[in-house]
């Protein structure tokens, strides 16, 4: 167990918070609900908004900035929208030194400014599809925050595109969450349940929402993005009509989607341990550490030959690296500080392995740890990467797998969510069941499945027959 | 002329906005004050955002994120800083439906909350330096705005360092300020006068402001971006010292440092003409267009396999390219729309250039339109660019040359600043004189240049003798 960290077994919580200070993701800010997002954890969000705004421009979506600043008065455009949303809002109330004749609200989601110029921009099908997409801070005021799972302030980004027909529009929603679903089990070997929201959970505003859904370390589950179909509900709320090529005025379909700094901290839950983060490749800022060891001189020349070699390989295989040369602090504080920081390979260098021409090598992942001459080392480093990065993925489907139970019965449903883990179910209750189950487990519908395991089965609740597949689960 | 576009010479400001929205770089919003970044715009800034994060990167820096609302109260900590600040915030009294006990303020510039940050990370020397950089939105309320050049809301990085000496911080002021000046002159192809702002024109709180002053086409100066040196003025205001390797208690040294997205207006002003747009090749984020044209699909098929040969070579270069397939417009039209967008280098290929296996070039800069086979076309493009991007600073520095002038005399001095240019001169005068002169010509010292043109003189107004050499001019 590392110094200061709270075992996991112990209080699952406080653990969470732990590492994430001590690996210095991020940290408690003198503003009530507000995070920093510290050096190594901002890294950590680089590497997924690369990976998207790669994927997001490779499906034809380019990148704009709208208003962060948004009249009250737009929320209250969409009824179901201002309903969920108006609980949360910030209120800027002064400009300049003077009283505001209308308040502002910091955007808690940007569909109505951003439909508000959608008015302006699209008059015919020509115009369509725009298919937008925006970096940005937004704010939702919450009264229980917890390091980049809920914050007052996060950082996300948020697509918002506009169609000539329906189909179009609910395509576009599948394509992103299957973007996202990419997103998480390719980069942080994270396995996700893909499916669709209940009319219960979900987005204010929307038609359908769909939703990936991830189990962390404690058996609870993590959304992990969504997207959404919004039919013409923004459209007919900000009056946006295009001429279509049969010459007829007609409302616009619409969808929106979004991920978050929240997905940090999924990382964080869904692969710690005790010694700290375990990182996937793919996402981790560094992927090798090199550990250089020498009591003198003359060791130092012969182990820093051994890390220029290493750094050469590195730089020409793009592997992302780092030369840990503190001269301040011991070999034994290095090994533990780089545990914590979850890099997924360290290779020691030490006189002894110099004169072999090799380095020690332990992996992150397994606590592995093996001697390899350095030509090995680097003709296999990108495989063992590789290596690492399926095995963290195997391991955590294997983990899920293992903590989905197929319930049949409510009493098997209950015994489940008290165990911890997912109950997977059929389903045909009704919205007021759902708000019962909610009251009495703790649980929620996370999603409607996309993929059923078996074709049709009976309700949990009322029996009847049902298509309809579900995974119930305690949420974060 | 092009269509809804005033000429510059009879009114440059309405030029400016109107080339502003046609190129469709942003919009106005119905939030006053702020504006849309629209994707082309973007597409500008995030070049721009490339170019610096990986200059930063190499320097040393990591980037962060802070919260955006700081109590109110963090301002009041450095006297200065408050003084410049105070009549320009946004102001949340709200949240989640309460009235707040404390007001929140949007951040105009992050020192304060920074800085309530490192006191709590910095303790020792071997904390330091602590080199960090945000990019993110900030707020100023203004009274008068222009797209991109002033707007309540704009996008910007900001630096933030901590160092153990004086000299150090110094140090890295002067370092960012010639980084922006390499982003300036190398990929925005502005040349900019480098120099030190007088105490009427510094940051607020700050001990020396660094900067680059450019000449727009116009001959107004603009404010491409600063650096601070702040002393130990915001360590003191926030109580951070550190333990120094002589075992003593010490206060940091800190600079900060930013450029915004006022940037993408330099470039408009900089460069545009009657057409629109002129993007040097760097930022561009289409270097070339290819315009297909043809009449029916025997052309069309004769053209596209042209087209395809030079898409495969433009990949291949990586050349950023557009080919401009729409059905529903007209060649001229796209010739038009590509010339106000200002894309370096047009490409038109018809049946009849097919044939002879050849393009025509059109350059934006200079507008000459020439016959290219393909072979040559591609042999040669790479460095079409780069002489279109040398060029255009060459005839930009050319025009500051010929619009920056010596002048010895007060008479002189108003004379410049009232045809319109830069006024070069030396300087012994007070913060008064300094005041006096920007009442009665509008003009302003833009800098105290780092690279004299003479070694020494005498002061424009009070004679004595002076090695401070400085711009005056009207600036955005």
């Amino acid at each position: 167990m590392s110094k200061g960290v709270t075992p996991r077994s112990k209080d699952y919580s406080k653990w969470y918070t732990d590492v994430v200070q001590k690996a210095e993701l991020a940290d408690y800010s003198p503003v009530k609900g507000c995070m920093v997002i510290r050096p190594y954890g901002y890294a950590l969000w680089e590497q997924i908004r690369d990976f998207l705004d790669k994927k997001f421009k490779e499906t034809g979506h380019v990148n704009a900035y709208f208003p962060m600043l948004i009249p009250e008065s737009f929320l209250q455009k969409e009824a179901e929208h201002v309903k969920g949303f108006a609980p949360e809002l910030a209120v800027v109330t002064h400009g300049g030194g003077k009283k505001l004749e209308e308040p502002l609200v910091i955007r808690p989601t940007s569909e109505t400014i951003i439909w508000a110029m959608y008015k302006k921009w699209i008059n015919s099908y020509r115009d369509l599809p725009l298919l937008i997409n925006q970096w940005a801070n937004v704010v939702r005021w919450e009264m229980r925050t917890r390091l980049f799972l809920r914050t007052t302030e996060f950082l996300w980004q948020e697509g918002h595109t506009a169609h000539a027909t329906a189909q179009e529009a609910e395509e576009e929603a599948h394509r992103m969450i299957h973007v996202y679903q990419q997103l998480c089990e390719e980069v942080l070997a994270i396995p996700v349940y893909v499916g669709k929201k209940t009319d219960n959970e979900k987005f204010a505003g929307a038609e359908n929402t769909y939703t990936i859904e991830a189990m962390m370390g404690d058996k609870r589950a993590l959304q992990a993005g969504t997207s959404h179909y919004l039919g013409q509900n923004f459209a007919k709320a900000f009056d946006v009509k295009f001429q279509s090529e049969e010459n007829t005025l007609e409302y616009v379909y619409a969808s929106s989607w979004g991920v978050s700094t929240r997905l940090v901290g999924a990382v964080v839950m869904a692969h710690g341990d005790d010694q700290g983060l375990i990182l996937p490749p793919q996402i981790a800022p560094y992927q090798c550490v090199i550990v250089p060891i020498y009591k003198n001189n003359t060791q130092k020349e012969k182990v820093f030959s051994c890390v220029q070699t290493l750094e050469k390989a590195f730089k020409e295989q793009h592997i992302r690296y780092f030369t840990d040369n503190r001269e301040t602090v011991s070999a034994g504080f290095k090994f533990n500080d780089w545990e914590m920081k979850g890099v997924p390979l360290r290779v020691e260098i030490g006189p002894k392995d110099a004169d072999k021409n090799g380095v020690i090598c332990v992996r992150r992942d397994t606590g592995e740890k093996y001697f390899q001459s350095i030509d090995s080392f680097i003709a296999s480093c990108k495989n063992t990467l590789k290596d690492i990065q399926d095995s963290i993925f195997q391991s955590r489907l294997t983990f899920r797998e293992n903590n989905t139970f197929d319930v049949s019965t409510y009493d098997e449903l209950k015994t489940v969510i008290d165990n911890g883990g997912f109950a997977r179910t059929f389903w045909a209750g009704t919205s007021e069941m759902e708000n019962q189950i909610q009251e009495e487990t703790k649980a929620t519908i996370r999603c409607i499945l996309f993929d059923n395991t078996e074709e049709s089965g009976h309700c949990v609740i009322t029996g009847k027959p049902s298509i309809t597949q579900v995974i119930f689960a305690k949420a974060y």
